[in-house]
């Protein structure tokens, strides 16, 4: 047996039974073994930015690391931006990168780069493996990594060598990271700030915003007066009928600061307290009031349901009962807005319909119109690398199992990994993709207005992607993905309702 | 003046008018100013990876370092792969990365990352701004960097508080650095050894596949018998009528191997000893004889032109003409094949065309058709890392004055950077793109074969990029770029000429 077979074992036997992959000369082997012994599903993109982003939607939707399949240093590279959104997310991924053989590697062949050092910055473990002896142990490990709570990124670094010569040894399972339990006095520390203090807010992120974790801080929540918010940008977020109607922290510095005013004690579970995503002059970069009380519920690598069971128990908090969030909306008509879109979705969408949001600047208002919407997971770029969509979308699809995905789509980021449409017409995956059209970079003009200035014609050379437009549904049909454009809001959903009955990929290219 | 205007200042008073751009929020500040103060040309790319391979281009044709502008750490990650081609080629680039104000980023917001650690890895120089009053300064350093023989990349990293703030002081030009001259006893050292050895071979890289040094290594070849070529993968060779017919070093490791079996003595010219571009089990990484003599010229960073003027004179070697390659061929006819595409490359292209080569599997054997074409300037993608060519042809065409500029281009590769099509469309751009649609990764299939086994299904499932098939019509005309199929070598040809004859971009799919 060789390293490569001896990988392919113990991937399989550690549950990782899915890899993302755009292979080059150096993965070889790697993928020889792949193809002699069954048991994992291998998934091509044409740029590695699709394939990790691919992995990141895969985790948040199965729980269970996928690998990738990465060519080198440079492949890695490629992938980097989604795996910072991965990282940021805390999706657990398993990276192979081929490499050049450990005898090769001295002699600075042309594609050999710092595979190590652009790994680092995305990794909570880089190992190169150095004897196909040990590929399986180190396989094994990064699995165990991977699946370290809340989900942790592994790169595996395999030199040519490592992969084809024999000796290779298959590693069984590691068991699984135990999630450590918060702190007995932090729990006691929040019980006195929720029953004694006033102008308490409840910070929900990553896995206190699925659904029985959720339904425990409404009912603490309901019991103290306290405020839930969820963070600005979440993995996945448990939504729709039958859950609590959380809202997000806001995006804009002045409306973020505005929405907590008032917080005299922050809660953090399994959150991080609210700062601005950029600095700007003259504002603060802390969006809560400096003043406010900070306490850790619990932190990232802790499990937050004991946690708030404990709490709940503690404060004494009856069951209460999730409000109805009225009707379920009608589809809006006419043109485009961010508020119709929303409605269009709630009105539309299929039980546990699957929403990947990249709207960005075109999406803030999304969740208000959307909680009498069916249940449904929605899940956000969490680390703002813009191209972060279209690939979550697909990887959520391939790890959905049937369930229908619906891709909201700016168009300035859909353009950095519009690759991933092939992969979806290929794997004929249930993504319906709205392309939200408004060919500029507008979150950037409004920005640039903050800046105090109109933009002449240099600035927008630089902020205006019309000129020529985009044309969305000859970018898919060149990817084999069939497309329409809409112009208002009730063609769009009946697009929407039209890829919704079907079994493949659809885009929608609305034009705001 | 604040900081960003003081950049711009800086880059303009050292000779970088050109700014490749992808700019994100942290950047409003250098955008304004960018707009402000005129002289500099700014070419937006919608994917980052596009705007570093046109860095990288432009450099090429001119000598003159462009800045890229990038968004944080992961907008830089998403440009490292074209950066690692750059470093190869020894590009000259000053990048400008704009990151979190410097305040802002030990708060760890959503986009922080390790921008330095990206940078470093492609970097011959990084540096993160601290303060608006030194920024001038240290672009000024960035830009002598870049221009360091024959070319470096600097990377200034740009908080957006260094930016936005007052007291900027703009930096005159520094001093180019003077290339270090060869060392005299190098030069009589292969002045004995051509002139007492034979098998000797002269192996030109970098700035000795110029015009001026090839005639000079032609002249002391032809003085001294010694053999002259090039390596396998250079940035820019000076070919066609008029021009020395030199070979390059062969990519598969037998027919390399076997090529060099004869050589007793390697003169390496600002080139490196060939080394596979990957190891094989059994094969060996040194692809010259490991007996041979190893003699240095000239190293990377010294100028070629003074030491070859200088051996030539030593050995008394006669002027020598150039050899006359023989007629121009007309084209080739039916269905495509390398060599008859290269025929009908080598009848049509206007004189003076520059010729963008990532045509990987397809284009190994175009060098021997070509020798016949018109004076031309061939590119290659130097580091290995595919997603180069479009890119790459996109800044050539920005840096080459009007000339027309020929991509050639492998459709798998393609895939990587076809964003690159937009920007040649918004330039409006003399670029003809014939993309070899073989619709698989062909490179990696003949690789997996020398594995020893036939792909399976899982195999081929990472290894063909048909089903479905691209549509590369589509594709481009959904970047407002015309386009249109071949099936045989006289369609590919006529196409050709049409677009030749065109001022604006157009797209020939051939389907080989």
């Amino acid at each position: 047996m060789n390293g490569a077979e001896s990988l392919v074992h113990s991937l399989l036997a550690s549950g990782v039974t899915t890899c993302f992959s755009n292979p080059g000369t150096s993965e070889m082997h790697f993928v020889a073994a792949l193809d002699r012994i069954p048991g994992m599903r291998c998934v091509l993109g044409l740029q590695e930015n699709v394939v990790t982003g691919m992995a990141d939607g895969y985790w948040r939707m199965t729980g269970d690391p996928a690998c990738t399949l990465l060519h080198c240093g440079p492949g890695l590279a490629n992938g980097l931006a989604n795996l910072h959104n991965a990282r940021r997310a805390r999706s657990g991924i398993v990276n192979i990168v081929g490499d050049q053989a450990t005898y090769h590697r001295p002699l600075d062949a042309q594609l050999t780069a710092d595979t190590e050092g652009f790994a680092r910055g995305v990794s909570a473990w880089v190992r190169t493996a150095t004897d196909a002896k040990t590929v399986g142990a180190e396989a094994a490990i990064a699995a165990q990594v991977a699946r370290t709570h809340p989900g942790q990124i592994a790169t595996l670094i395999l030199p040519a060598d490592t992969a084809w010569n024999e000796g290779g040894v298959p590693a069984a399972r590691l068991p699984d990271p135990i999630s450590p339990q918060a702190d007995p006095h932090a729990i006691q520390t929040v019980a006195d700030v929720l029953r004694t203090r006033k102008n308490v807010l409840i910070l929900l992120g990553g896995p206190a915003l699925r659904g029985k974790a959720q339904a425990l801080a409404h009912r603490i929540a309901a019991a103290t007066g306290a405020r839930i918010l969820a963070e600005m940008s979440s993995a996945r977020v448990e939504r729709g009928r039958g859950r609590p109607q959380l809202e997000r922290v806001p995006y804009p510095v002045d409306v973020a600061v505005a929405a907590l005013a008032d917080v005299e004690h922050l809660v953090l579970v399994n959150s991080k307290a609210p700062v601005g995503f950029f600095a700007y002059p003259g504002k603060p970069s802390l969006h809560y009031p400096p003043t406010a009380g900070v306490h850790v519920l619990t932190r990232y690598e802790q499990e937050p349901i004991a946690a708030l069971t404990t709490l709940a128990e503690m404060l004494g908090a009856p069951e209460a009962a999730i409000p109805d969030p009225g009707p379920r909306p009608d589809i809006a008509r006419g043109a485009p807005t961010p508020e119709g879109l929303a409605r269009c979705v709630a009105a539309t969408i299929p039980e546990d319909c699957i929403i990947a949001d990249e709207s960005v600047s075109f999406g803030r208002g999304f969740y208000a119109e959307t909680h009498a919407a069916p249940p449904h997971d929605w899940l956000q770029i969490t680390g703002g690398a813009i191209g972060c969509g279209l690939p979550l979308a697909t990887g959520a699809a391939i790890g959905g199992g049937g369930r229908r995905v619906l891709s909201l789509q700016a168009d300035g980021s859909a353009m950095y990994t519009l690759q991933a449409l092939w992969t979806q017409a290929r794997e004929k995956l249930p993504v319906t993709t709205v392309i939200l059209a408004n060919r500029k970079y507008q979150i950037l003009l409004g920005e640039y207005q903050g800046v105090g200035a109109n933009p002449g014609r240099t600035a927008m050379d630089m902020l205006d992607i019309g000129n020529p437009d985009l044309d969305w549904t000859k970018l898919a049909g060149g990817m084999g993905v069939e497309a329409a454009k809409a112009h208002s809001l009730e063609e769009c959903a009946d697009l929407m309702r039209q890829s919704f009955a079907q079994p493949g990929p659809f885009v929608v290219e609305l034009v705001i």
